[in-house]
C-alpha cells in the first residue's frame, strides 16, 4: 500500500493513472483494478488502472472525471492506493469460456459488475466472445434477462393486463409502432413503449418520435403518462431500464455478432422491467434480414414463448416479410409524415397499414379484446375510426409536443433529387442495406429531412423518365454525397407481408409431435 | 465528412474524442474508426473514438499524445473526419468465433492491427478469447508464430549453429538461466537471450540480470553483443523482437488464461526471430505448475517439437519438477547470490545445478560438443571449471556491468526475519503460490532485496525452534506485511529434479507406433 497525492483529470473516462514506478510498487498492471481510498472521510472506490511514463509523475495518482464523481477527490489529496481484490466474475466469464454453464448467482455478478464498470473493456469483450461461441441455455438466459431487469429501474402498474410489443431490427422505413402503439392503447389497454434510437439504421422509433415531442424520460414519468394516456413512445436509453443493455451492445456492434441469448435477453428484460403481461415480437424474416429463412424464425419465436412462460409474460410472435422496407418512406420526417398520414385516414396501398393492424391485432386478441382472427379487422376499424389518431394526439401532448401536428406540417429535407428510371419495364429490387446506406448518407438520422421516399415498388410498372425514388437532404453536400451513392445502386422492390404467425402454444403443440 | 478544430489531450492514451453531436453526424459511435485529415500537408491517421458530452466542445477533435506523435497535430489545426474502412481482421476474428479457421493472410493482418493499435482492447480481447475456446490447429499456430515474427524486428547472425532456451514459467526461484546461457556460451555457442520481467513471479530472468547490469537493448545491439561474447542475457520487451506478444499477454493476463497455441506461437516466434536453430525448452511438470501431469507434459513437447520442424528449428524438451522452488533462493539479489555462488563452484546441493547442468548439456548435444548422454557431465566440467563464471563476467561487461562482481557483494535486504519451525520433525512442503506472494508482499521484484531463503528443503530433518526459512526486506512496514502473510501459511517442501526428456524424434516414433 503506497500514498499519492490526486491529480484530477478532466476527461469523461473511468479509471486512474499511475505512475508505471508507482505501479510497479504497488503490484499493479496496465488493466488492474486499484481501491483508491481516504479513510478519514470514508471515502473508497474502485478503478481500473492505467500507467503512463510521462504524464503522472511518482507519487501522484491521476483520477478521471467519471471515476471521481464517486470519489469526489480534491486536487492535490493524499489517498491511499492498494491492490483491489480481482472481481470473482472473472472466474465466471473464464467458466464460461471453458465451456462451463452460468448459475443463477453468477449471471447476477457478471452483469452487476458490467454496469457499475467494474469489468475492463477486455472482459467485457471476453464474456461477450465466450457466450457467444458456446452459447447460453435457455437456463442461462432467463438468469441474464432477470440480471438485467434487476441492475436497472422497474415499473409496475396497478391495473392489468400490461401489453408491450418489439420489432426485431434492420429493415429500413419500420414505423410502424407510430401506428401499432396509439391502436392498442385506443383499444383501452396500456403500452408503455420504450424504443431505441438508430444505431446503424436510418431511424429509430426513439429518433421518428423525436420530431413530434420529447422522449427522454425517468422510468417513473413513464409509468406516470402511461396511466393518464395509457400508451407513451421514449427512448429506452434515458430510462435506466436494463441499462447492461446498453454496455453488450457497445462491445457486439463493432464484431458485428448479435449473440442470441444476449438478444433474447435483452429485448424481454425490457418488456419484463415495465411490467408487461402481453408480448408481441415482430420477426422480420428474409435474405437480407437477421433471420434468414421462416424455420429460423420459427425456432427464435419458440425461444421468446419460452423464455416469456418462465417470466410470467403471453408471448406471440409474427414473421413478417423483411427484404423489402416498410411503407414507401425512409429517414425521420419522411417516416413520421407517413405514419401520421395513415392515422389521419389516408389511403396508403401497401405494407404499413397491413403490418401495423397485424401486429396491433394480435395483441387486441391476446387479450381478449377481439375473438381469435378478428384482432387485424378491429385494429383497422380502431385506425380508419380516427381513434387510433386521436390517442396519438394524446401521447404527443403528454410527453409535452404539440398534439394538433398534422402530417403536411412534417417536411422532408427542402433538397431533393429524383432517381428516374433508365428504361421502362417492372420496378426491380432495392436491397435494404443499399436502401440505408443512401439514406445515411443523406443525413439521416440526425438531419430530420434527410431520406427517401420510394415511389414505385414490387409489381409496379415504370416508364423510361418516371421516378423510381427520391432523395431528400437537409443541406446540399449531403444530398450529393447521397447521389454518388444513389446512382450506383440496382433498385429491386418487393412488397412487405406477414408469412406466419406463431402463436404462444405453438411451441407446446409442435414439441408433442 | 465534416471538419473539426484540433483539440491536443497531454495523455499518452491512443485514440480520439469526439462530441457526441459530432460523432452522430459523422455516424460513428465509441469504439468505432474514424480516418482524421489534413489534405495539405498529407497528414492522414486512423483512430478509434470515444465520445463524450462534456470535455470536447461540437467542432473540436481530441486528440490523444500516442495518436498526435502519429499526425504532429498543432493545436487548433483543422481536420476533416470521415468513418474509416472496418479494418478487416475483425471479420477474420469473428470468422475463428464462429469455428473457422484462419489462413495465413488472415493471421498476419489481425497481427498486424493487433501490433498497430488499429483494433480496440474488445476486439483484442475478442480474438484472444476466440482463439482460445475454439482453438488453434498447428497450421495456424505457425501463421501465428511467422505473423509474430514479422511484424517486429529479427536478428541474423553469420556463423551458426545459435542455440536458445526457454522455461515455461510460473516455477518460483527458476534462475537457472543464469547459468544455463554461461555454461553454453562457455562451450563455444551463440546464445542471445530474450528473457521476460516478472509479471505475476518474484523476479523474471530480466529482473534478476538488471541486478548485474543494463538489460534494455536493441535488436541489432543484441546482435552485435552476442557476436562479441558468444552471448546475452537481455530484456525482451525493449527489443520490439515479436511485439504481438505484449499486447496479447496484456489481454490474458486478468482473464489469467494461456492459450496453448499463443503460448507455443509466442515462445517460438522469438527464438525464430533471434535467428535459433537449436532451441532447449523447460517444461515444468507438477499439481501447481502450468502443467499438471507428465501426459500433459508430452504431448506440449510434440507440439513445440513439431512446430519447430515447420519452422526449420531443431527443439527438444526436458519435462522438469515444477512443484518446488529452484535452489534454496527466492527474490533478485537472493537468486542473484545463489547462482553466481554456483558459477563461483560453491557446492550448492540440490535442484538447481543439477537442473541447470542438465538442460544445458542437451543444448551441447544437440550442437554436437558432446555425445549422446555425455552432455549433462560436459555441462557440469564447464561449470567447475570456472569457464561458465569467466563467460558470465564477459556478458555482464559487454552489457555495461561491473564483471568484477561477487556473489557477496549482491546482498539481501537488510530487514529480514526467520521462520522458524514450531514442532521437530521433518519439513512440509511449501506451494509455490504462496512462497511467490510472500516474496513479493515483501517487495519482490522491485525491492532488489526482499525475498525468501530457504534453509530446509524436502526430506530435511529440523529441529524445533530452528529456521524453515527466512524472509527478507528492503523495507521493515513490507517485512511486517510479508510476515503476516508467511505465518498463515504451512511450509512444504519437495526438491527438484528432471522427470523425463523428450528428444526431438520422440513425436515421430510416438507416431508409428
Amino acid at each position: 500500500m503506497i500514498k499519492l497525492s490526486a491529480k484530477l483529470m478532466d476527461i469523461d473516462y473511468r479509471g486512474v493513472m499511475l505512475n508505471r514506478e508507482d505501479a510497479r510498487k504497488t503490484g499493479v498492471l496496465d488493466g488492474d483494478r486499484i481501491q483508491i481510498i481516504n479513510q478519514e472521510r470514508g471515502a473508497s472506490v474502485q478503478a481500473v488502472v492505467t500507467t503512463t511514463e510521462t504524464i503522472i509523475q511518482e507519487g501522484t495518482v491521476g483520477i478521471f472525471y467519471v471515476t471521481n464523481k464517486r470519489l469526489d477527490a480534491k486536487e492535490g489529496e493524499t489517498f491511499e492506493i492498494r491492490v483491489a481484490d480481482r472481481p470473482v466474475s472473472i472466474d465466471y466469464i473464464k467458466k464460461k469460456m471453458d465451456g462451463g454453464k452460468f448459475t443463477s448467482d453468477e449471471t447476477f455478478s457478471v452483469v452487476k459488475d458490467i454496469v457499475n464498470d467494474v469489468l475492463s473493456p477486455g472482459e467485457v469483450s471476453a464474456y461477450i466472445t465466450g457466450s457467444y461461441i458456446n452459447g447460453l441455455d435457455m437456463d442461462e438466459i432467463e438468469y441474464l434477462t432477470r440480471a438485467m431487469v434487476s441492475t436497472g429501474e422497474q415499473i409496475s402498474f396497478g391495473s392489468h393486463p400490461i401489453v408491450d410489443k418489439h420489432s426485431i431490427g434492420g429493415v429500413p422505413g419500420n414505423k410502424i409502432t407510430l401506428l401499432v402503439v396509439p391502436i392498442i392503447a385506443a383499444a383501452g389497454l396500456k403500452i408503455p413503449k420504450t424504443s431505441s434510437r438508430a444505431i446503424t439504421g436510418a431511424g429509430g422509433t426513439a429518433d421518428l418520435m423525436e420530431a413530434l415531442c420529447p422522449v427522454s424520460f425517468s422510468a417513473d414519468e413513464v409509468r406516470n403518462m402511461t396511466e393518464k394516456a395509457g400508451a407513451v413512445i421514449v427512448w429506452g436509453g434515458a430510462t435506466n431500464i436494463a441499462p447492461a443493455d446498453d454496455r453488450i451492445i457497445t462491445h457486439e456492434y463493432p464484431l458485428k455478432i448479435d449473440a442470441r441469448g444476449q438478444m433474447l435477453a435483452s429485448v424481454m428484460a425490457k418488456k419484463y422491467a415495465v411490467g408487461a403481461d402481453l408480448v408481441v415480437i415482430d420477426i422480420p424474416v428474409g435474405e437480407h434480414a437477421k433471420v434468414r429463412n421462416p424455420e429460423e424464425g420459427r425456432k427464435l419465436a419458440r425461444e421468446f414463448i419460452e423464455l416469456g412462460e418462465r417470466l410470467g409474460m403471453r408471448v406471440e410472435c409474427a414473421l413478417t416479410y423483411g427484404d423489402s422496407p416498410i411503407g414507401h418512406a425512409i429517414g425521420v420526417n419522411l417516416e413520421v409524415r407517413e405514419a401520421l398520414k395513415a392515422l389521419e385516414g389516408a389511403n396508403i396501398p401497401g405494407s404499413l397499414i397491413q403490418k401495423s393492424t397485424s401486429l396491433a391485432g394480435i395483441a387486441l386478441e391476446m387479450a381478449g379484446k377481439a375473438q381469435n382472427g378478428e384482432g387485424g379487422k378491429l385494429a383497422e376499424e380502431i385506425l380508419k375510426s380516427g381513434k387510433a389518431l386521436e390517442k396519438m394526439k394524446e401521447i404527443i401532448k403528454i410527453q409535452g409536443g404539440n398534439p394538433d401536428v398534422k402530417s403536411d406540417d412534417i417536411v422532408p429535407g427542402s433538397h431533393s433529387y429524383d432517381i428516374n428510371a433508365p428504361e421502362s419495364g417492372y420496378v426491380v429490387e432495392l436491397n435494404n442495406s443499399s436502401l440505408i446506406t443512401i439514406a445515411r448518407t443523406a443525413g439521416a438520422p440526425n438531419d430530420h429531412g434527410a431520406g427517401i421516399y420510394i415511389h414505385k415498388k414490387k409489381g409496379n410498372h415504370v416508364k423510361k423518365g418516371e421516378p423510381i425514388f427520391t432523395i431528400y437532404a437537409d443541406r446540399p453536400w449531403r444530398l450529393e454525397s447521397a447521389l454518388e451513392t444513389g446512382r450506383r445502386l440496382m433498385p429491386v422492390i418487393v412488397e412487405g407481408m406477414m408469412i406466419d404467425r406463431i402463436p404462444s402454444d405453438y411451441w407446446r403443440n409442435s414439441r408433442q409431435l
